[in-house]
């Protein structure tokens, strides 16, 4: 589907008609996997994690054949303030590795079979210091929600987005803390790994920002432009096309769910279709996924970004469509079923 | 190594001499480690599994090229007291089904790229009911160790062991009981499925079971022979073999572990160069990971058996090796380092 939104407010209307899960597709699904040669359940989520991404494929045998991993990039203008342990330069650095096969998440895409797309989001343009004005326009910010858009293709059978921006954290943990509330200190991490004196600046820092940005109540897309990011808008954008092009979404860390965040919170549902790859050591990130209600498949102690924890976790998607599709029935395999 | 034993005193002996860790390729895999382009442990568990991988297969640069999972089946007089929800036949049938490919760990061999060996281990000769003598004489017992032991190849990379075994979880919870004490419930769960009243009756079997075969304070090794099965003393072997061999060992679910407690329990440390890949919904197996200080690398709720949990559990060390071997370091990348 084209993107058919030029506004926050018609993106915001965009998400109030999203499609649902395919119940036929599902119920097919389901009814094969009761057939198959296991006691009934035994293999916990790889069972639910067949059956969701059959329903919103739209395709009773779900496939994973054709991955999409996009990595977004954007500079911050807060990254100035001292709230990250590498210099701004590293954002454009990290894309050339990129580019040139160097990262964690280039091994990751090999490993699986995925595609790799990198899209730097003006990155000589960063987005202007929050604590002393908006982060991006509302022109800004829609045009880095359409890259995120338009990323994503409808053939594909998997999205993961990425991301890469330093200071992207402090901007995570500021929309995290202006949608849901509560201390600021419980939504500021280590990022790449600020000592404490670092920490304590990044609260600084975004109880700066929400004084300025939060007197008039703004919307969750209100709140993206202010605080957020480059980035932070594309994923956001690239999750709800992935709902309109039947692609189920499998989320990466704390900036991503951030991004998730302003989706679910503008429309609700608006996540039915995205599955938590992980859970970072990032400190904030448990908390995200509890108020998402989304239990993530792994807990491995990452914290690197670039969409690597959710590319750890194709391996287990991959785990759940293999066994659907390739299992045995009783009936064929001529296996007792249950006594 | 060949195997030089041939009684269960011998083995314990073996299990005296295991070899260590190789602490020169873990440090010079660890430097490596240091240099790549990512922030300081933020690949989490992926790096020390990297190192780790190293160390136990004594290469600075780890490979999991070859690997092999192998599906230890016995059956269990146990089961003729009525412990679980399916008929013995299926011990066999399901054998037929690995045979034929249509089993669930047939469809992660084959998307892990691993081999995959099937060892029926005397299904018409099943273990004597341990509640009425002993499951396996040390004859038997020792047989089916042999079995595991000389199942491991030293050109492995990565060694998984998997069971099938009608009633096999009584048989690993009354070890678990036997070995580790407590309250027998709290090692008693549903196994592939048993109502309110099977979960009495495993309890009550395996309480039996205790009074008769424990009055001697038998050795760990004594008390597999008693209340094992061929499959877990097979298991117990490879284990060992593994170790001997050079190969890292990948856990899979309750049974498997019940199997390596024996091990733990005769020699402290027997387990250094095993992995646990998951915890299962079995509700034992959480508080034997605990017992062995074994963090599981994935909680799926699979409760399946056949290795299958482990299996799934070869993406996250795929994952760890790709990136560890593949990716750029900050000087051949240009990327800056921490400021």
């Amino acid at each position: 589907m084209k993107h058919n939104f030029r506004t926050l407010s018609e993106f915001e209307t965009v998400l109030g008609s999203q499609p649902e899960f395919d119940q036929i597709s599902y119920e097919r699904a389901l009814k094969r996997n009761s057939e198959l040669t296991k006691p009934e359940g035994s293999l916990g989520r790889l069972e639910e994690i067949a059956l969701w991404i059959a329903g919103w494929q739209g395709r009773h045998t779900p496939r994973l054949d054709r991955i999409q991993i996009a990595i977004f990039a954007g500079n911050h203008g807060i990254a100035t303030k001292g709230v990250s342990a590498y210099p701004k330069e590293v954002t454009g650095q990290m894309v050339s590795n990129f580019e040139n096969g160097g990262a964690a998440i280039n091994q990751l895409a090999k490993l699986y079979g995925a595609q790799l797309n990198v899209y730097a989001l003006d990155l000589e343009g960063q987005t202007q210091d929050f604590t002393v004005g908006v982060a991006l326009t509302e022109v800004e910010c829609i045009e880095a929600i359409l890259s995120g858009w338009d990323s994503v293709s409808d053939e594909s059978d998997l999205f993961i987005a990425g991301e890469m921006g330093i200071g992207n954290t402090t901007s995570a943990s500021a929309l995290a803390a202006a949608i849901c509330g509560g201390e600021v200190e419980k939504w500021v991490g280590r990022g790449t790994g600020v000592d404490e004196v670092g920490l304590k600046l990044k609260a600084e820092v975004i109880n700066k920002g929400l004084q300025l940005h939060l007197t008039d109540m703004p919307s969750p897309l209100k709140v993206l432009c202010r605080l957020g990011g480059r980035e932070i808008a594309a994923i956001a954008g690239a999750i709800a096309s992935a709902r309109f092009k039947g692609v189920p979404f499998l989320l990466d860390g704390f900036i991503c769910t951030a991004a998730a965040l302003v989706l679910e919170k503008t429309f609700l549902g608006s996540l039915d279709h995205v599955i938590a790859g992980h859970v970072s050591a990032e400190s904030g990130h448990v908390l995200l996924l509890q108020e998402l209600n989304k239990e993530p498949l792994l807990s491995l102690g990452m914290r690197l970004g670039e969409g690597s924890g959710a590319a750890v976790a194709i391996g287990i998607l991959k785990a759940a469509i293999e066994c659907h599709n390739g299992m045995a029935t009783f009936n064929s395999a001529g296996v007792s079923n249950k006594s």
